[in-house]
């Protein structure tokens, strides 16, 4: 079966093949994938079920004359194997390896860089208005999840073609999933007549459904589409995980994305690490917070089993809401259970809250609602890529107004922020990382480290006008135990030197990284800021007495904490020397969060460079 | 009739008032609608066509107990007549009079505090869910308009309250339009029998359509939507300016937000101010960049009257395309757009780009795609208040690689700046504010203002990993000519004296004040920075040799130019004494702009103050 996709270097190759070879080509297409992912990972059960439907979407249409748009991309790894990248798809999700998405930088086969769900359509909809502006012709076709049409992009686009003239051809690759149980009203339209008058009412002609493993009836039904001069819609029925049983079997997520395993005997082989994530860790204390409080709620958009609630939604589950991929209206859903006096978590990943800024800004922050955020993934995500990196949500959260943003550094710090969010009456962050919870150093294992109280945040509100929003600052005690609940104050000491000629300020896991870094240099600080905004001020100011000051921070350093740092410094009448460490100005690629952590200078050896050369740089 | 609506106090004498008094009732409240419009301007059409839909309401939901949630607040002046707020009518939208918008800090029948549209579905089921988690009853109505249907938010909503059990009550107010004519498959779907298939296929009952004009018709469908125990729609068909003829008439907009005005013997009369606004001055750019590159689109989303774009949608209707309001479609189509080769222009208001933030960042930034955003409404707004400041999109934007932010100081910038947008080949944003032109001062009459060449951005990349996104500086010389379409470079120096003692850094018309600033200061000299990002780095080093720099921007301080400038000096080893003006931390209110900037110190007065206040601290 090997063979008959070694003979396949591109589509058109596809298109030669004799009917009859097709049977053996989409076997072979599913061998490829299920090997890779057991020895890479990646989104096994999405690849598996779209099999059928990209090989009759290579046989109907010519690319890149006419241009397929994967929404998401995480479907379409037989899309690589046929476009010349099979002899790399060992490397999927590896440095410098096959990208965990479609890039029209990999491949010209590939016309839409995505890796966040509900951008086709919109998408091909401009491609193929531009392409008429312009006098190109050739076909545009959006290939769409059933998951992703609870996204409202989806149906903006949808609003959009559905009303122009444009024959636009939107395949639905129903797999009656989205990354969990897809959810809302939108499963039971597919799996009724009401398809076909959802779709029609929007505009578009409704083609379907067709068995979307039958490869003859979806080339007539694609044949159809291309022959249209209207706006249509191929409604396909497939099955996430098809033809791979450890991931048909599993009903949670069908194999959405699973890690390396081997597939031995008839059995799945998986190799777990044995110490939680930050994410596992977040839900248990979640957890002990919905035991302990009736007031609150989780919400998550469709990540119950990235963000690890899937046990909380079985225990809880008329208060573990799970919206689908719709994060704007998870994010106003919150303001509307906080106006009633519940207490919403929202557990969301980095690079998905972007999505709702308007939302955080608009709904939430404005009438200063009490939600809080649980951001995961913020920071280097590693094998997802640039598309996933939580680089920017220090950035773009933390001119608004009211709004706190805690970041825990260890797992006992979870808790108690947690706690302390829970009781603040306004809008908080906490931004944890992906990855294991790490071990606890020895500073730590038996130091009571001290702790300084924050001071209010500095006020730039001139008379006339309302007072900036109030800094909400619990009194309390420092808490490394986990469960303790203590409202937790500004900034930590992880290691206070008097006189110490430099300070390294970081924020959430880079205050283990600093500590190491400071192990050798008797005269450093450290100083975890647990807040990027507001600053504890006092312990900042301290920080600055020893005139050199290293900020790190796994996110990009414009307009992060370094530079609310600067900020303070400047309004302050200070001039320390300062060093800003973080995510650099580019969008990073896939690849190993540690190797790339110490390529950025952001593990221990990069931070005690970055400290002498600001010392040796004053010296000189 | 006023004294029928006199006898009003609250929505309890709403419902006191015997049935043969309600239309004097709806009489007396569109009086005062137009009337209080034409003193002070406001949002007239939404609000005339709502009146009888406002009274059915009330009579039927008792508020606070019931919830009504009005998406926008637009439409809800007589929601504010009846509840108490009709004394203060007249202060509309000044400052501390009352709210354009809704806001439960003004009243507690206002439910929820919004001016974006979209939001009320989702809030409103996050209200009701969070009540019935606390054991509270009541029921909760989201009063939406059909603009707000073509907004992902509101369809995300919908999804979820149609799946969900809880008796959320969407009242759809139907007046056919959205800001100007309603558009994709909406229009049509709500035209025929498809809007009862379209909501039933999203799990809802669906009453109507009804005459929203017709209070017995309207009372009789909201009771029995107030007595069902699932999700139901209440389709209003509602006239968009009803009961003004100037409004009925005109075909546009319907009156949907007008300045103040006269109604005189049948004729309407409006003062205009002679003088053009950056919006329409923008507009006029943009028509000459249509006329001679015919790959040049324009996009926005709803705003062809707010953006000045009707006469170009008239003269190039299938190049400016109006997406309804739908601003995440608005930008990943200019993607799709830009794939294609056309040079896509999206004319947004700053607030609004809020909305698209993931699709600006994942969707054009990261594949680096040609887009040009006219970033409209940037600073202070006036009168649209809390909900609609243009403070944020220079701190939001300024993280993103390869994103160039323009931000043009006076008319004659917008030509030069916009061609060197659409010729540079990756994402720009041009922002400029809400208001008229300014006057060219004396000094930039007559003179010659001496332009540097910029340097590249600072590179953070580390060896291993890609370098940062190159800046894409084209040589050029400055321009201050209207059509001058020459590649603008960096920042400008509006007065350079040699050996200044402090340099005034600002971004766009803040320039003309500091110049006036000044004028009075023999040894202070003036850099307009004309980008936000990336820095014109020689000139923001040259800025800083007198060891006194104040950096004013119409933004938040938070995360601004003034943030970049620090970093900027932090990482050359500088350090100057840096004064940061801007907006304050606070979600800023209603009121005069002009009064504003003058609270805030933007205005000439105030930079001269912190100037010399920062010299004066210098020598204590």
């Amino acid at each position: 079966m090997a063979d008959v996709l070694s003979g396949v270097a591109s589509p058109s190759d596809v298109r030669a093949l004799p009917e009859d070879a097709l049977p053996g080509l989409c076997e072979a297409l599913r061998e490829a994938i299920i090997t890779t992912c057991g020895r890479v990972g990646g989104h096994l059960g999405a690849s598996l079920g779209a099999v059928e439907l990209i090989v009759a979407l290579h046989r109907v249409f010519h690319t890149p004359q006419d241009a397929l748009l994967f929404d998401v991309g995480h479907q379409a790894y037989a899309h690589k194997l046929l476009t010349g990248r099979r002899d790399r798809m060992h490397t999927l999700r590896q440095a410098n390896g096959i990208a965990p998405f479609l890039d029209p930088r990999e491949s010209p086969h590939d016309a839409l860089a995505a890796g966040h769900a509900c951008t086709a359509i919109s998408a091909a909809l401009g491609l193929l208005s531009g392409r008429r502006q312009l006098g190109h012709s050739g076909h545009v076709v959006a290939v769409v999840g059933d998951g992703s049409l609870t996204g409202g992009l989806s149906f903006e686009g949808l609003n959009n073609a559905g009303g122009s003239p444009l024959p636009l051809v939107v395949v639905l690759n129903d797999n009656q999933m989205s990354i969990s149980a897809n959810v809302g009203a939108i499963p039971a339209l597919l799996r009724t007549r009401s398809a076909r008058a959802f779709f029609e009412s929007l505009g578009f002609t409704y083609l379907g459904p067709v068995d979307g493993h039958d490869l003859g009836a979806l080339t007539r039904a694609l044949r159809e589409a291309k022959a249209s001069s209207r706006p249509v819609v191929v409604h396909a029925l497939t099955k996430k995980g098809r033809g791979f049983p450890p991931a048909e079997a599993d009903e949670q997520t069908r194999g959405h994305a699973m890690g390396p395993y081997e597939w031995r005997d008839g059995k799945l082989v998986r190799s777990r690490g044995g110490r939680p994530t930050y994410s596992e860790a977040f839900a248990q204390v979640l957890g002990d917070a919905l035991e302990r409080d009736p007031r609150v709620v989780a919400v998550t958009p469709a990540m119950l089993e990235g963000s690890a609630l899937t046990g909380l939604k079985a225990r809880f589950p008329d208060r573990v809401h799970d919206v689908g991929i719709a994060e704007q209206h998870a994010v106003t859903f919150c303001a509307g259970l906080a106006a009633a006096g519940a207490k919403p978590v929202c557990v969301i990943y980095s690079t998905f809250l972007q999505r709702a800024y308007d939302q955080i800004v608009h709904d939430v922050c404005l009438p200063g609602l009490h939600v809080v955020f649980a951001v995961d993934r913020a920071g280097l995500v590693g094998a997802d890529g640039a598309t996933h990196q939580g680089a920017y949500d220090v950035s773009f959260l933390r001119p608004l107004p009211g709004l706190t943003q805690w970041a825990p550094m260890v797992g006992d710090d979870l808790a108690p922020m947690l706690a302390t969010a829970l009781q603040s009456g306004g809008p908080s962050v906490l931004r944890f990382p992906r990855g294991t919870l790490p071990d606890l150093p020895p500073e730590l294992g038996h130091a009571e480290p001290e702790v300084l109280r924050s001071s209010p945040a500095a006020s730039v509100g001139p008379s006339g006008l309302p007072k900036p929003a109030p800094s909400r600052e619990p009194p309390g005690t420092p808490a490394l135990a986990t469960q303790d609940t203590s409202p937790v104050p500004g900034a930590r000491w992880l290691k206070r030197v008097p006189g110490a000629r430099l300070t390294l300020v970081t924020l959430g896991p880079l205050g283990l990284s600093a500590l190491e870094a400071a192990r050798s240099e008797p005269e450093w600080s450290v100083l975890d800021a647990r807040r990027a905004w507001p600053l504890d001020e006092a312990a900042l100011l301290e920080a600055a007495e020893g005139g050199h000051v290293v900020v790190a921070e796994e996110g990009t350093v414009r307009g992060g904490l370094g530079s609310a740092v600067l900020e303070l410094y400047a309004a302050s009448g200070l001039s320390p020397r300062v060093k800003l460490l973080g995510m650099p100005d580019v969008f990073l690629p896939h690849g190993d969060a540690r190797v790339q952590r110490t390529q950025l200078g952001l593990d221990a050896a990069g931070l005690r460079r970055a400290g002498r050369a600001l010392l040796e740089e004053e010296s000189r």
